[in-house]
């Protein structure tokens, strides 16, 4: 197979169907989906025996074991595939929306009607349920997609891709507008990212060193987030019990997510206070402690931490804790060492809460709650693509608004300019 | 001078005056504002002096007429460059508002809230009044910029820089919150567009091939727009006097503009009853006509067009004109041909008017308007810093908003995820 001629065809293909698909009603948008949860009911024994295939191959080829769970697709997966794809069909469909319709001196009216991106390149490691997610979000915004899984996938994302084939067909839409790129060869990913005629958006997902490779070489804007080193602020002002819950969940909740804690900051008039108890806690379930030189005078048993630890994402049960004067130094320690993922202040206090929430420079900033909230079900988005922690179009968790664009419209009568 | 090591420090400088800038009340920046105002009051004599040793360079170095003209700063020039700063003072600072604060399942509130995009580099040709505009705009978005205009302005825009340097200076704001490159050296520009630490976005204003150059070599996201390919369709269901207003104003208002009509659709229908009409008002105006085959038949005195016509962005007292079947035919040209800047269709009917907004994807779609409308001034978003055609982010004529971003706000009373 000539790759170029490959990836040329599939770009071509996207393009147009994209344009079908912009203009394609709620209601087939909506047939297609179910068709295709049909379908992934339908073929559990073949889409379980292909992922069978993966998972021989990758224990062959010396996948540990948190990899192989991540590659696994068992029935309980494919429960959750279906029943994302039923949360997607019930999300309203933010196509063709028109807002801010307003008369002008003119006398034309001037709004914004939303429309899909077009076409969203997805590029993703093991987890073979991100094709169904990544179509689902595309399909129902209207874009189509190009989903490029990781080789280690390969036989599980060709069966999904086969039952997405046979929904879109059922429902009238054309194969194209999900294509599941059919080679491993690495280079594939190396031409998406450079198709800008045919792919107006590029969505990484998996391990920072693809991300960063796909970020540097893309000529296609992308949406990503490098890094989630978040923060807790415990304001000197902060109500104790509400604290100690935020702080001990925003670490101890789920460790390797980008929303977990790794930095907690803490006001010097109430760390000696809070710390030891929060210690315990900590320790009680395991969770190793770095603490800066003020932190020690008060918990001498943990390790220091040093510089390197202020802009480490640990994904682990480990915590470097700092104590800074006050909400400034709180502010300043997070606009030099925050990925601008998310970052939270506990306090009381409205001015400090207001100033916070305004000056922090954060995909998602927050007063009073645990930074694992930074999700797109949580928030209400119905699902989310990817988080990201640029500023440029979409900021946070990305649903199906991210994936849109809104354009101008102008509802005249005749008018001219004069 | 090391430019790179001067370059280095503007975007530093840059960068933290962008912190300072994205808390600065609105009051703070309007009094800024209103104080570069006033030094442009104080300093007309100076300023024009200044443009003076431009005008002179440029004639010596042989600048046709209409550069010369965009290059001169005279009392008219100066008086709505200061016209201009009242507007944005007076227009509504879209820092820090929140929206969609909805309350969610678990308790926490999460909404959105409006902030800066940083650091905005702007480059651009002749014109020093765009100097002043893109400052004030930055500004009351709560940007830092960096401004880097034509050589051949370089003493007019060092002079509106020392304007705006003691403004800011009054108002209490760093002189950093502006800079305007202080060297004519052309490497400035690629080093501007590649420092992706220090600026967050690239407007380039100016003709086509540097709008591509630096496309292409930036490693920053660019808002911009190539070509004004505009189109109007004339309906067979369109009111005829509408039709022949709107076609003619759309070509005729201003040649050289970017939302001027380039090719006219007229569905076959009509085409016999209002071609002629129209021919003769063009005619009249001074406009070339080149038509397709079918148009031919009706206009046989004017040329053939040729496919190059249709991809041509004239900006000057030319039209193509093209006979289509049906509404169909007119979007598949416009899919086709358009640059994707302004597109309009003039019809009476409901049904056809919905699928000409829907499905041309332009970045303004009209219905019974002169395509001319396209601009911030006339969709009332006071002012423009430019249009884009990009889907990605701003979309469109770009004011206040497209130099801001949205974060997500989780405002909470101590929850945590279970």
């Amino acid at each position: 197979m000539d790759l170029t001629h490959y990836m040329q065809e599939v770009g071509q293909n996207a393009r147009r169907a994209s344009h079908l698909l912009a203009r394609t009603a709620t209601q087939q948008k909506n047939q297609a989906l179910q068709a295709i949860a049909d379908e992934l009911e339908n073929q559990r024994a073949t889409l379980i025996a292909a992922n069978q295939q993966d998972l021989t191959a990758g224990k062959a080829n010396g996948l540990d074991a948190a990899m192989l769970d991540r590659l696994t697709l068992n029935d309980k997966v494919l429960n959750s595939m279906i029943e994302g794809i039923r949360q997607v069909i019930a999300l309203a469909d933010p196509i063709g929306e028109i807002s801010d319709l307003k008369y002008r001196p003119s006398g034309i009216q001037v709004g914004k009607m939303r429309v899909p991106l077009g076409v969203v390149g997805i590029i993703y490691e093991s987890r073979p349920n991100v094709t169904i997610d990544a179509a689902a979000l595309c399909l129902k915004s209207g874009n189509a997609c190009i989903l490029r899984g990781g080789s280690e996938s390969i036989h599980s994302n060709q069966a999904i891709a086969q039952c997405i084939q046979r929904g879109l067909n059922n429902a009238g839409l054309p194969e194209t507008a999900v294509q599941v790129i059919q080679t491993t060869d690495r280079a594939a990913v190396g031409q998406l990212i450079q198709m800008a005629e045919y792919v107006d958006v590029i969505i990484p997902r998996g391990g920072k060193s693809l991300i960063e490779r796909i970020s540097r070489e893309a000529r296609i804007p992308v949406i990503k987030h490098l890094d989630g080193i978040c923060h807790v602020y415990i304001d000197d002002k902060a109500d104790m019990q509400k604290a100690i819950d935020i702080a001990y969940n925003a670490k101890t909740h789920r460790y390797g997510v980008c929303n977990a804690m790794e930095t907690l900051l803490v006001a010097e008039a109430i760390a000696p206070h809070i710390l030891p108890k929060l210690a315990t806690l900590y320790q009680e379930k395991g969770v190793e402690l770095r603490g800066c030189e003020k932190t020690l005078t008060i918990l001498p048993q943990i390790v220091a931490a040093t510089e390197e630890d202020w802009k480490t994402e640990y994904l682990a049960a480990i915590l470097a804790i700092r104590i800074v004067p006050d909400v400034d130094a709180a502010i300043r320690h997070i606009c030099d060492y925050s990925s601008q993922h998310t970052d939270s202040i506990v306090t009381e206090d409205w001015t400090r809460a207001m100033r916070f929430l305004r000056e922090v420079d954060s995909s998602s900033v927050m007063v009073n709650a645990s930074t694992r909230f930074a999700d797109g079900f949580e928030y209400g988005l119905g699902a989310e693509i990817g988080i990201s922690t640029d500023k440029f179009h979409a900021r946070g968790p990305v649903g199906l608004e991210g994936l849109t664009s809104q354009k101008f419209i102008v509802l005249g009568n005749g008018q001219v300019r004069v």
